[in-house]
Parts: C-alpha cells; sequence; structure tokens
C-alpha cells in the first residue's frame, strides 16, 4: 500500500497575503533604496521629488489568481484608495471577486491598465513563465510588479530588462528561479527590485500552526486513524 | 504689516498612513534582514523558524494620536486581522475611534497591551520625549514599534537600548533627531530597526498636489487675494 501524506492546507493565507502588501508597498514606495541613502548619507536636505514612489491612493490593482491568497491581497489593500481591482485567471469568479467589485478580464488588460500587478496564482503549464517580455511590455512604465506564488511564473531574465530599461517601475519578488537565488544573479544589482527569500508564510503565529497540524497529521497516521488533513491524488 | 504664509494641510494624509502601515510591515516582517540574507548568501534550505517575524493576525495595535493620518492608519491596518485598536492622546474621540471600536487608553496601559505602538501624534511639550525607557520598559518583547510623527518623541538613546536589548522586537522610524541621522548613529548598527529618510509623503502625486497647492497660495498672496490654505496664528 501507498505511503499517506499530510499537508496544511489554508494556515499561510493570512501570512502570505500580509507579505505580499508589505512587499508591494516596499516597492512601490522605494524602502530598501530609502533606507540605504540614511546609511550612506544620502539624506541631506529635503528636495521635492527625492525617493518619491507610487501610492496606492486611486489606483488600478490588477491580481493574477484570485483565489484565497489573492482575496486576502485585495481586501486589505482595499482602504489604501485602491480605485479599481482587476483579476485574471482560469475564469471569472463572481462570488470571490463581489466583495471588492474586481472585474474579471484578459491578462493582456490586466497588464495594460494595472498601476500594481500582484501574482497569487498557482503554478500550472498555463502559468508558467506567463510574466514575460511580452506581458511586461503591456504594463506602464510608472507600474509596480509583485509575485508571492511560485518563481516560475516569471521569466526572470525579462523582468531584468523590464526593470533595467525602465519598461516597468519597480518589482518585489518573495520567490524565484531556482531558490535560493544565486547571490551574483542580475536581478540582485537593480535598484528596483526587492527580492527576500520566500518568506510568506515566515510568522511564529503561523509556522507554529503548521507544525502543530503537521504533528497531529503524523500522530493520526501513525495510528491508522483519519488525519486531519491527508493528501488525495 | 506682517507675512502671509500659506500651507498645504491635509493632502499628505493617505500617502503618510501608507508609509506607517509599510514601515509597520517591513519591520514586523523583517524585510531589510531578509532581502540583505538573499543577497549575503544566507539563504540556504528551508529552516522552520529562519526570518519569523510577528504577523498582524490577532493582534492588538496601539495608536499614540488618533488624528486624522492615525485614523488613516487603523483604517489600513483593520483588515489584516487586528483584534483589537487602543489608542491615547489628549482625550477620548469617541467618534474617529467608533469605526474601528478603538478603546481609549492611558499611554502605560497601550505600552503594555499593543504588539503594535504606532505614533501619529503632534511634537508638543507634551509628547516631546514621551517615549522613553519607562515606555519601552512597558512594551512586550515580541512588540513592534513605529514612528512617522516627528522624532523628537522618542528618546532615541532610550530606544537603542530597548532594541539592544531585546525589550522589544522592533522598530521602524521615517523620523529622527536630527534629520538627516549621522550615517554612524548608533541605531543603523541594529538589524531590528528601520530607519527612513522621512519619506511619508513622498509619492509623486502627492508631492504634484502640494506643488499646486502652494504655487495657488502663492498666487493668491501675491494678487492680495485670500489663500486657498493661510496659517492663521
Amino acid at each position: 500500500r501507498g505511503i499517506r501524506v499530510g499537508y496544511t492546507p489554508d494556515v499561510l493565507t493570512d501570512a502570505t497575503a500580509e507579505l505580499s502588501v508589505a512587499l508591494l508597498l516596499s516597492a512601490c514606495r522605494r524602502l530598501p533604496e530609502a533606507a540605504e541613502q540614511v546609511k550612506s548619507g544620502g539624506w541631506t536636505t529635503w528636495k521635492p521629488l527625492w525617493m518619491c514612489g507610487y501610492g496606492l491612493s486611486d489606483s488600478t490593482v490588477g491580481i493574477i489568481g484570485l483565489g484565497r491568497i489573492g482575496q486576502a491581497v485585495a481586501r486589505r489593500l482595499k482602504p489604501f484608495g485602491v480605485r479599481k481591482f482587476l483579476y485574471t485567471g482560469s475564469g471569472p469568479k463572481p462570488e470571490s471577486a463581489a466583495e471588492f467589485g474586481a472585474e474579471f478580464v484578459p491578462l493582456t488588460r490586466l497588464a495594460e491598465e494595472s498601476d500594481f500587478v500582484v501574482v497569487t496564482c498557482a503554478l500550472t503549464p498555463a502559468t508558467q513563465g506567463m510574466c514575460n517580455k511580452d506581458f511586461f511590455g503591456k504594463m506602464k512604465k510608472t507600474s509596480v510588479f509583485v509575485n508571492t506564488s511560485r518563481g516560475a511564473v516569471v521569466n526572470q531574465e525579462d523582468l531584468y530588462d523590464a526593470l533595467a530599461n525602465g519598461q516597468i517601475a519597480a518589482a518585489g519578488l518573495d520567490v524565484t528561479t531556482p531558490e535560493p537565488l544565486p547571490t551574483d544573479h542580475p536581478l540582485l544589482s537593480l535598484k528596483n527590485c526587492v527580492i527576500l527569500p520566500h518568506i510568506g508564510s515566515a510568522t511564529y503565529a503561523t509556522r507554529n500552526t503548521m507544525a502543530v497540524l503537521a504533528a497531529n497529521n503524523l500522530l493520526a497516521g501513525l495510528r491508522g486513524e483519519p488525519m486531519p488533513h491527508e493528501l488525495k491524488l
């Protein structure tokens, strides 16, 4: 007989959505670059447009994959003054979208109209490499791209070109290809790219919840009982 | 006769509240430290508690100064799963607090019970040096301190000690004493302190709005007409 496999669904939705917003704000308001200016002495007298970024007020936010995490991101971004939510994916999800008045659009329109693009979809053959040269080429020069799903959804060479050439304003990545990303990767040389080491679920509360659930899955499995969450393929 | 002075009220509320949340998330989820690990090669295999931080889910948030910016911060934090808002200041503000069910408490209780403290009050003789050794000593070891008001509300030597000794978990400052902060300041040596160069209002949209309002004040003044916003002392 096969090996039973337990997993820990849902428990990381809040932490990952929170990290997605943290990464979006860090990229659009240029936090790492600004903090670096404090340390390097670049902070001098007040200048009207120094370290200015793009805020969420009156913006259009496009979400790729309006699942549990995508909805949790939209819920958190809404009170920042977002004017309009767009989303794309395998098909319209009227019930999920109703809370935000989000409009289902093709990927192309999402790229063209969004001030912020947040990727929270699953990695599938359909989404692999989806954010490529063609996609970034349709985005606005003032737009910000955030990926907290899986690195392979993005063509990293194309993202590098878009950031280096000013085709988009900034990016925030919690996921890369490969992980860990080599420390000499070109993306790490860019001031307008914030890269985190896959810490979406890294809060003490979430990791403790995951540990307890994993332990209970294991104990149930050892006893031959139904697991709290068992992977059924 | 005296010199007429114009100013630009209200226009930076949204940008500053947004930056306050960005700074809070950056501090509590350890973004600068995590990004540095990517660059330095500290990111290796998955470890259960590596780079874990403290999330907003089920937390208590204490706001010092529930004015326009404080309310705008609370509005943005609410959907992150905040359980309870506390606030303090010159007196209860039932109408401002109603939207968040925020409870007016003395400064001491706010320090003791908050998982996150956000300072958005004005600098006055009453608030100068208010966040000092006594205040930080009452905060939880897992709590995060954020100041986006004025640097002098905080005793920076006491904050340094609290952060260095693990009395509190992390801090985020958009304002310091003096500004710019000297590049050899001890606070800049701490991994758990995020310092930004006073960029609360630094979005292109906000700075453009400020510039137009300032110009209209000036033009009205030159014509001897009422200014859109004139400082009356």
